[in-house]
């Protein structure tokens, strides 16, 4: 495994309340990943849909076509200011105009401003709890197809969006390609919030011996569904590094990259795979 | 998906204080099967190793080669007992001679106290944490090369021994071949036990959207390491649906099969993976 010749760094977890003012909603990106950079942190992420109110009579209406700059102002607002901070952004998702298709996408920008990779979200959600919990994602937004994992200052990071934590698949694809963190923007609602957020990332880290960091709106959100918050920063033996309630917040705490060569040595595992019982197989490199 | 005639069963866990007496043992899991029986439990899981302290010296002492009816008295007491029950018996593990290699393995007995199935531990335990703990189980056991799927008069069941259970490969075989309960005799120590027993049992439940039971022996069992114990039932929302702490007990809780498709239809992530993103393959079929 290589290690990167610094490998303990900040990371800041932007916990925004997101409102149905999309100029409010840049400004306190911009903001947070301002405080987060003074607070030292090179890496910040920001959460799912962090422009633009989670509910499908806005999100056409705020979505981005990325290559028309007079649009798409929470991308460059984004790109700015990882120049302006010299930090990697890992932008949490906005909606992304593609010809007539809407994606919920994850853009990464390098510490000049650059963007190095958009992950369209993957695994779209789709619940049916009867008196609980409908929603289909589906009926807004259309699926990406590519895993994206990025080379950056920070390190090589696996991107998935909220619902795609629930696919062990994919962050065994993540591992299996080198990543030593993965960040998922998500929010989920309070129902699987509860029930299930904590547990995929501390079973996604264990299993595949990495860092996971979460990044959730908080729960005063606008939007069509009560919100989880919780975004959190999990290590390669699935403790919970800092994490935090669901106000609006900005977690600045620390990676240490030795912990995934340490882990990996200590409980050799991904050695111990049995590759003559079972394989595993990414697809779309 | 089909549903037994009968969704709901009782099923045992019994945490048994393994000796360094082999007869006492026998005699143990003989009463504690009874117990469970009469308490209404058509499935009986016993713990890895019940039938012998967990230690290279006792090991290849205590193996049984299963065609000797002779020396096979724990072989013996599980398919006697599963007979006069008229219960299904997932035998935790006892050491199984074969030739000159030792295995660790759990054998699986029909309600007529047939030989349903032999799993040979996949994936033996290797940790390497310097002042806390070392141990090599490669240098008493082989390991077996094949998942252990079976049908029983209370469901399709996967089998898992312990180190198995950290490989969630293993699990989506099991979930790919129509399991609805996972068994997983165990006995994690203390210290990978508090850091990782639940979290695996939930992830594997929850990710595969089955039922996870284990077994493990007490903690004031015979042996090289202090055991955990908490031999739990995980539904598939990964809920706990019965535990117990680390002391000699049984368990006797319920499993309600109806929950594997109600979580299945409810979230629908089972439909929802990407095959054209990636691919998982079981092999040893």
């Amino acid at each position: 495994m290589q290690e990167s010749s610094e490998p303990q760094l900040k990371i800041g977890l932007c916990q925004l309340s997101v409102t149905s003012d999309k100029k409010v909603n840049n400004e306190k990106a911009r903001s947070s990943i301002e405080y987060a950079s003074k607070q030292g942190a090179k890496l910040v992420v920001l959460p799912e849909l962090w422009n633009c109110p989670n509910s499908s009579d806005f999100i056409p209406l705020f979505a981005e076509d990325f290559e028309d700059e007079e649009s798409a102002s929470s991308f460059e607002t984004m790109s700015q200011v990882a120049r302006e901070q010299k930090i990697t952004v890992v932008g949490g998702s906005v909606p992304e105009r593609s010809g007539d298709r809407l994606y919920n996408t994850c853009c990464v920008f390098s510490s000049n401003g650059e963007l190095l990779a958009k992950h369209r979200k993957i695994h779209l959600f789709e619940i049916n709890m009867e008196g609980d919990i409908t929603f289909h994602e589906s009926d807004t937004f259309a699926a990406g197809s590519d895993p994206t994992i990025v080379d950056t200052d920070v390190g090589r990071i696996g991107i998935g969006i909220c619902h795609d934590i629930r696919f062990p698949e994919l962050a065994m694809l993540y591992r299996d390609r080198g990543a030593h963190l993965i960040c998922y923007p998500g929010a989920f609602n309070v129902s699987t919030g509860e029930a299930l957020w904590e547990l995929q990332q501390r079973a996604r880290a264990v299993d595949n011996q990495l860092f996971v960091a979460t990044c959730s709106p908080s729960r005063d959100s606008a939007g069509s569904y009560p919100v989880w918050g919780h975004s959190t920063l999990v290590n390669p033996l699935g403790e919970i590094v800092a994490t935090v309630g669901h106000d609006e917040s900005v977690v600045v705490t620390e990676v240490d990259y030795s912990a995934v060569r340490i882990t990996r040595e200590s409980l050799p595992i991904l050695k111990q795979r049995r590759e003559d019982v079972y394989q595993f197989i990414g697809l779309n490199e």
